[in-house]
């Protein structure tokens, strides 16, 4: 089969490789809609995996089923199903505590375009396939179902870690695709004011759309006394960072209140620490949490987000600047992806 | 002072009674907007609380600041205040232990036209004014904050206790004033589907421009099987009551998945028992928690859920159907909530 | 094989079947250790599963791995493990929603002498044993890892269930095995005063062990009563139900605070309904939560629960009033757990 | 009235001031029992809270009421009471929200030689009484009861925090007086293996007794590496901090699992930043959350807290090594806590 993979540091380019093997759990699927990511250019321009070799890219996507292991029971060949980004193992000890995304060891649940080969290519493996896709509803379009392989699920998981609650005002550091997503989970579990950093005026018009209520730019000084000549001195309840650097936390700190919370969807690709200024963490009493979490995984996960687009609760249609038709495409909203012209929130190539 | 009282079972007017004394904690306050509640009605027509002597009505309202104790820090004489409906003792254990709503005994945060005279009245009286009133943003118009008292943190709180969560299916029994602000609850929770029980025409308009995908009707069988049908057998999520009686309790579980919730916000005025269908409750093993409460009153509460308002994320205009300016139309708006006429959902009067 | 078994209602005795298949995710034990329970006694003797024919009997025990199938990673023929008396399918929808009991429909989860064949037998077959079987750590004996099927699960689950916190007051109905367990659930979270109601002088003296500070018995009357003078009228944080019927509930009810939670482990094998009464369910206002559920298997909760006896903070020996060596001697044990004698907690088998 | 008093940076001394006036909501006390706390020697030796001058010391007592305000209801004089280190304001929005110990501003709850005089003192001003001071049961000596203004809620704090459950394996970084109730509210919440981080002997002991598994030295190496030995590799559930420096951090995050949470009850006196080490962190993805905070103040928290004691399931006398008889000796407490003798825990002193 042919895939579009890392060659090499700063190399991509189109290779062949054999067809996966279906395991009696898995399923094999071709895709139908593909959207490339920040973290593809992190693994490729970067090297953020490291110097990976003839490695498939991709984690997004909708795809059709035409394989599946004789244990599979609840798909079959011809389904349209949503591949989520992070596909756990789900029998693991892990997974049972609540933490699927490190199913046998920290961050192991994702699998695609790391320990194994990603899904832009002519078939892509599903492991355990009854825990890890979900059927696409009809209501959807296969370049929505896109969305809501990395770029619902990571913007909402945001939201939940930041336990946003009634009321409560948020400050969203990167209004890229997954920080929109940030604002709109912010928005759907009772944020009343969000506040949004970001400069580019398409993901400002966005995030607009999507709740937020204030924007800011780090390019009119330090967010921290932004935020807080917005709220009187007050701060907010909770901060959610999808974009930034390690030092995105000290800003982060700086303006949530005593008991907030500090909730990180952003990779981390460099730096060595990532530091919280002692006095605003209230000599370490002051009960401001910081934990940073990967998107959970799975079916379920897939089908209860699907849920909130099949009934007209969220539109992706802003985030979808760039439509491409043919497999040939990738390269192309790859490097997208990479420049970020004025123009762009996120690229999605239909096969 | 003048207020308007239940006199007895069944009979309402108008007494006069001193004005009350303020301690150091407290505010007296003049209404601006008072909104009849259908607790009203149970208390003077149906005796919820016995057979009551004069006790002034009314529990629902926005005011300003006349008077205010020595102690009082925040307000002062001139402010627009809202009103909540339940003014719990901050110093209590069970407020310490999350309960403010039952600070010092069972439902005894509720003190309005239950442990003292209610709001409608040429002066009303709040007990630890710095813990239990809050200011009236400038966005918000009298009659509108006069939802936050009761209708709005009612509503939400079932939301709360359900702890809807994204993408959910959610049920909720009744829209009424307080069930409508329900679905608005589970919507800004980021439920997907929701389901609302109701057979008025002007209730099911505005539950879906709160929110609500399917709307059903008691009328047309069993609430149980019509929610199995719509959901191909499933059930839901989640369960909030907000109408019906004891029995309601009996459907209610009938239909939610093994692991939800069933959280009520519904006074029971009358009845023995809610009745638990064992089989439908997993032998006792279902997981399925059954539990309701009173809405959480004081200023926290009232601040966040104004917010809402603030930053344009709920409108409660589709619930002011009756609007009337008047203290003497006091009875005219009581009457309503007890008739309910076709083009009802909730009067407000402002003085 | 050989395996103890349901005939029908009433009538139990020794068949032959064959050998189970092992799928490639399964394994194969023998046992070492087996105990009956109270739900065998419910299955035979009252019917809770209806007239089942040849059902092999029994859900706790401690055996010895002899096949495993070709995607087991983790479990090799020779590894003595435990069984937990739930064996969820870990792919469901509903293990991923946290409710690995009722993976693929309610109760599911439980699947030994239920489902398939129980554990008093020749070979057990556990499906997904890389999720569902853990390694007995040397420390613990097979008798006493016997009580980790079920006993301690199920017990703990009640505290867990109950979110039992620090310096609480807790009751706990029904002192048999798995009630002991409860209360010593509830001490290990940390519960300052756990008053047990029992009525055996064995079970008694067990409770106390346990962390129980009062004993009562509902032979004296009321357990409301007896607890509200127990406790100068305040009554209980939590109850704990391990024993009783459908009628148990109300007193309960009866005796938690507002904000109190009333946590069922109990089987509930007949009756239409539980009964909450309104009054002090505070009129559906009083927060007092009512919830029941199966105690979660699988290896996560196996290993966790175990690491208690492992590290010498929980020790099950006084559960273990009846030892037997010997297969033949499973009805002796099965007849114990119908009668009851004064003398009993718990019989183990030994192989 | 006298009072033992910070007089400036270093120096300590007995000076002279007026008695408190008692506000409606207050209670004057006179210290029957008190302890100097490792935070006095850090107000005074460090100069933690800047140079302050004749500021009375000591936050940790039991004493006995002399006057009440004329609104307090629940007590009287001649009541003895617990005095908890944090009393906060009940009615702030803050206390609304769940985080009294931040009361109108981060550690405003912190009122007792911070905001205003301490205990050390003839007598001791108590705000809002009714919801911050505690009858001391009968069953518990006024040196034990002393205990519970701050050594027991601090330490059962950090494991509250770090949310420990059944079975779980936590690690104890620093077992003075703190650390050693942080061992007991591990194991009081369900640990199993409990690794204690100290170098006392006598320390180490009363750690075994309290429930720890494991005893290490940071003075064998670094804890990181010797608690992966210890744990082949896994790490920990979570990790409590109560004591070191910034730098401990990020040993914590190093040993921590995925899903784990590090939470800190060590007040940090100096140092710019708590630093996260990126990778162990999972690339800001790992789902370790890092919280610290002040122990909950108030009547609720002693109340409960002191079940614990009165109901036999905690013994704090193994924390108090030196006992003294008479006023003048609180100075001598204070070297005590300044020079930490090979011989102490905590030195109480009754008056």
């Amino acid at each position: 089969m042919k895939g579009f993979a890392m060659l090499g540091l700063n190399k991509v380019g189109w290779i062949e490789k054999e067809k996966p093997a279906v395991g009696p759990m898995d399923a094999l699927l071709r895709p139908l809609a593909i959207s490339p990511c920040t973290s593809d250019v992190h693994t490729v321009y970067e090297g953020a995996l490291g110097d990976r070799h003839n490695l498939i890219l991709g984690h997004e996507g909708v795809g059709e089923v035409v394989e599946v292991g004789n244990l599979v029971k609840d798909f079959k060949p011809g389904d349209k199903v949503i591949i989520p980004a992070i596909t756990p193992d789900w029998e693991a000890v892990e997974s049972q505590n609540g933490f699927s995304q490190h199913s046998n060891g920290m961050l192991n649940g994702w699998k695609f375009s790391n320990a194994k080969d990603g899904v832009f290519a002519d078939f892509i493996h599903v492991n355990e396939a009854d825990g890890n896709i979900a059927i696409l509803p009809p209501e959807i379009t296969i370049e929505e179902g896109a969305m809501l392989s990395d770029m619902v699920p990571t913007g909402f998981h945001g939201a939940d870690l930041a336990e946003v609650a009634f009321g409560e005002t948020v400050l969203v550091i990167g209004i890229g695709p997954v920080g929109l997503m940030a604002v709109a989970g912010a928005n759907h579990r009772g944020a009343a004011r969000i506040i949004a950093v970001g400069s580019r005026e398409i993901c400002a018009k966005a995030a607009k759309g999507y709740g937020a209520t204030d924007i800011i730019s780090y390019k009119n000084g330090d967010i921290a006394t932004q935020v807080k000549d917005l709220t009187k001195g007050k701060g907010v309840d909770k901060v959610i960072i999808a974009g930034g650097t390690v030092d995105t936390f000290e800003e982060a700190v700086n303006v949530v209140r005593p008991g907030g919370i500090v909730s990180n969807i952003n990779y981390l690709g460099s730096g060595d620490y990532i530091k919280i200024p002692r006095v605003a963490w209230g000599l370490g009493m002051g009960h401001i949490r910081v934990v940073g979490g990967l998107m959970p995984g799975g079916r379920k996960n897939m089908e209860y987000l699907s849920n909130l687009m099949k009934y007209k609760k969220l539109d992706v249609n802003p985030l979808l600047t760039h439509r491409f038709k043919g497999f040939e495409n990738i390269e192309k909203g790859l490097l997208l992806m990479k420049d970020k012209p004025k123009d762009l929130i996120k690229p999605v190539i239909t096969i």
